[in-house]
């Protein structure tokens, strides 16, 4: 992956990126949408080894909302996704799961990879790099606008299992004015690594949402008059499968907190 | 998936596909390009258990090439793809690889899964996919005119290892006329679960390529005046892992005879 770009929005870009993931390694805690616009945010999830296998065939057989951006093999740190970058660091926060429950979130990883020293990570697209060419599309994206969490949602979508993984789809949503719907759509759905095109259009109750104000995961956002309530499928989808399935151990990122890395979102643009 | 459609070209596609996969379990050879159009197809490899990991980490890691629609676990022969096939018997010819070397050339591969009733099988998008699309945009597909296999070859671009595996990139040359080259990087490029855009237009000479006329897997095609060759990414890159790799045991499709399954290709349009 390059480091360097002629283009000097992109090397913005890259420096706000580094600056961002140098602050979160020294203690820095925030949402990291709008952060270091034009480059590629990833979900992480870091499972013992023998759970390696379970997690990639999950995450092949539920590409919307598990597309895999890079694995870090076993004991390893490091990810072509961004230069000297340590994914046990450089999340703004982490959370730490036990037999299925979260038990802990932390600010440094490097503790848990000390106890568990064969985890395998994954760094899994998200919807928030899309978020910049929609912004760019005159699309404005409620929770950047209100400086706040995206919302995300358990569904009642169950997703295909795969060994001893299974659980249901999890979304985020933003809500769009009706008329730029079809445009949020194409958009997005160009970018098939970070979720690609909504999973759902309107009525959250078929989801299985019963209220839009009580988000599972970040804050909730206003949704106005002549505005629907779009879901794209979200890259927490694994912490609901750690969930669901009682896995004995993983390391996460924080819902929202995610792994910014040094890839212009373009890219992923096919 | 779905087993039955409203729409009377994909019923009648649905039963082209269902009645080549029963010729090809019968007995019968041929390549499948342009067989059952609108269906997709698929690349097959089966690998032992103890191969699996590190050929699905081989696949994320080079997605153009390997991109991966089914993976049928451990000594199973059934897919998600098509409903009641077998993928021992109803691909038209399979090649058997032992220590890297291809050794055999079967109809039935069943005996295989006696011999290694542990082998995990992968089913990759393949570029036969797009030929309808680009056909019904009126760009011809030559190798479907002249009635013979595509020309298929091996390139001096090197894969991303993962694990044991290593290998250089195999692609697939359709000759398009100048004025419809951006047509058929835009078309092919809305199905990247099928290889997507090409990977290289123009100078073969540049991928390692000497002589177009000399394949290393499939026919050579006329290339008319006028006509740039385009190279897309291939199913067969895992045959040249296998090889560079020295897989001890591995069966695949023989290049071009692929796995037609019940899967419209509209599925893997973005």
């Amino acid at each position: 992956m390059p480091t360097t770009y002629q283009n000097p929005s992109l090397q913005a870009a890259l420096r706000q990126a580094r600056a961002a993931r140098q602050a979160y390694r020294e203690g820095k805690v925030e949402p990291t949408a709008g952060i270091a616009p034009g480059m590629t945010q990833a979900n992480m999830i870091a499972l013992p080894r023998e759970w390696a296998w379970d997690f990639l065939l999950y995450a092949q057989r539920n590409p919307k909302p598990c597309p895999v951006l890079d694995v870090i093999e076993a004991g390893d740190h490091c990810t072509l996704l961004a230069e000297g970058a340590d994914v046990r660091t450089d999340i703004p926060l982490y959370r730490v799961w036990r037999d299925g429950r979260m038990v802990e979130e932390v600010r440094d990883a490097r503790p848990l990879w000390q106890e568990h020293p064969d985890l395998v990570t994954f760094l899994i697209g998200c919807s928030f790099t899309f978020e910049t060419p929609l912004q760019e599309a005159g699309i404005e994206v409620r929770h950047i606008e209100q400086g706040c969490n995206v919302p995300m949602y358990r569904t009642n979508r169950a997703c295909r299992p795969a060994g001893r993984l299974h659980g249901d789809m999890v979304v985020s949503m933003r809500p769009i004015p009706a008329h730029r719907v079809a445009d949020a759509v194409s958009i997005s759905g160009r970018f098939p690594s970070v979720h690609g095109a909504p999973v759902h259009v309107g009525d959250p109750a078929a989801l299985g949402i019963a209220d839009l104000q009580r988000p599972d995961f970040g804050d909730p956002v206003r949704i106005e008059p002549g505005e629907v309530p779009v879901f794209w499928a979200c890259g927490v989808t694994p912490q609901a499968a750690v969930m669901a399935s009682r896995v004995p151990f993983a390391v996460t990122h924080a819902p929202g907190h995610m792994f910014v890395s040094d890839v212009p979102d373009s890219t992923y643009h096919v």
